[in-house]
């Protein structure tokens, strides 16, 4: 292994020269940051003895992740689907939790954004559907519902928006699929009532593949990795005076739940969809879960 | 300081997890380099811990690399220039050319190739001009002449290619600069005669700045660094039975040679241009310069 072999086979100044090139008006937030991302370049790079012609393959593919996003009217981020496919989103996400979780209550845990959630999602009325084009032939119509509260006081915050977000029955987003879904199925976002419960029909979800086409499939390929990600519901829960929770829910019984892709699952995310019991017409299945919101401040988070 | 925290702060098996999901069919090379690409990455992400913000951050700075890419034609390769900033084709240059250069002899050091070398640069006649567009008024003509020899026989090679590129005395190549610089101005091709001697006119070299907007730009600003090259000559030396040689030679009264921002200086690279002895009514300076090549297979050159 090239990692068995002496660092001062290499100039032993270099890379210090580098980062002590940073001038003194630079923040001590960048030195950190961009001193500890050169140190962590070149290591790899002697480390592995990289070559010129991997360097520049580096090089080609970073042109490519940015050219997809241009050419697609920026609705395409394979930058962000593949700091997914690493495992990069997920850590930064466990990094931007520690604090809360370190204590001793035990918020909702979070998991990754991923590259589909809208900014743009509509307000609809407690008890509505987000499927707006219909049910799709194999939808499985879930209702949802749960109790939004604080963590310390265990009381209901009224007024939490609840943005929900899914693929369809097919595995495609909206705005993956402009042929079937108009802008805005599957999403929406509503508002929690006095007594902080939320409540609306969405669809069991759908397992599905990460494109296979452009640089994020090229380096699962050569990761000999697949692309699926579990079937799964983004959830984003905020309040002005709370810090905010984004999450993913797993179905129990989804094959891919053990080796998510994109490394997002978490054991307390994962849940149970069931038959629903209390007769409904609109739906088959029912899913209860609650959230639980640290008020800003708590724990100094980050 | 982040990087006193303990490492176990953070979820231990995460980046093992990441790793191990690269299946049997991933190539050994694979395996190595993106394993360890996944291990540093990650290292780095909880040393520094990289909120959610720095890490958005950093995809829409990559996305805007493949961008400028993208949009200029590909004449704009700034995801090349900011490895150039941060070092990385110096290192790997470095790495290319450590298992001759732990030889007992002694070739001609190594340079970055930098993103304004041409496939397309033609070949010229012995004693010929690589000004095509005339000196311009404050260009010092020079005439670079050497011989190019085996390192082992110190036998001459005959036939082989010395390509130059260099910025006109305004600091840009010909593709930066398309109203006052023809395709190809200041690039050459020259075969060295039976007795191995290369001999042509070029221009004393101007230290120039890397463009001023852009990411690379963004880059240096935020490590509070200049932008500037030191006036160089790129050189580019190859035989069908040698290893090539890629360089680039600095004259010694440059006042960056000392703080290249690229760091692609060596010390013997750096080199005296002199008032031309033999009275030569086209050049004012002479540069001797000799080259030594490698033959191929010498030392296992990866």
């Amino acid at each position: 292994m090239a990692s068995d072999k002496p660092a001062h086979r290499f100039d032993p100044n270099f890379t210090k020269n580098v980062i002590e090139g940073m001038g003194p008006a630079t923040t001590p937030r960048n030195r950190e940051v961009l001193g500890a991302l050169i140190r962590h370049i070149h290591d790899f790079a002697r480390e592995v003895e990289l070559t010129v012609d991997e360097w520049m393959e580096g090089v080609k593919f970073v042109n490519a992740l940015g050219e997809i996003y241009y050419t697609s009217n920026k609705t395409r981020n394979e930058t962000h689907r593949i700091c997914d496919v690493l495992g990069l989103e997920s850590l930064v996400d466990e990094i931007a939790h520690k604090i809360i979780s370190e204590g001793e209550l035990d918020p909702t845990s979070s998991s990754i954004l991923g590259p589909f959630w809208s900014p743009n999602a509509p307000f609809r009325e407690l008890g509505g559907e987000i499927f707006q084009d219909g049910v799709p032939p194999n939808g499985r119509v879930t209702k949802m519902h749960g109790v939004i509260r604080d963590i310390i006081t265990g009381q209901p915050i009224p007024g939490a928006v609840f943005d929900i977000w899914q693929a369809s029955a097919n595995g495609k987003y909206d705005f993956q699929d402009p042929e079937n879904q108009t802008p805005n199925n599957l999403r929406g976002k509503f508002r929690a009532n006095e007594k902080g419960e939320y409540w609306f029909y969405c669809l069991h979800p759908t397992a599905y593949s990460l494109p296979r086409d452009g640089p994020s499939w090229q380096l699962l390929s050569l990761m000999d990795r697949h692309p699926m990600r579990p079937a799964h519901i983004h959830i984003m829960v905020t309040h002005p005076d709370y810090q905010g929770c984004t999450t993913q829910l797993y179905p129990n019984d989804d094959p891919w739940v053990k080796s998510d892709t994109v490394f997002a699952v978490k054991d307390d995310l994962v849940v149970d969809f069931k038959p629903i019991k209390e007769k409904d017409p609109k739906a088959v299945l029912e899913l209860e879960y609650n959230v639980n919101l640290a008020p800003k401040g708590y724990k100094g988070k980050i």
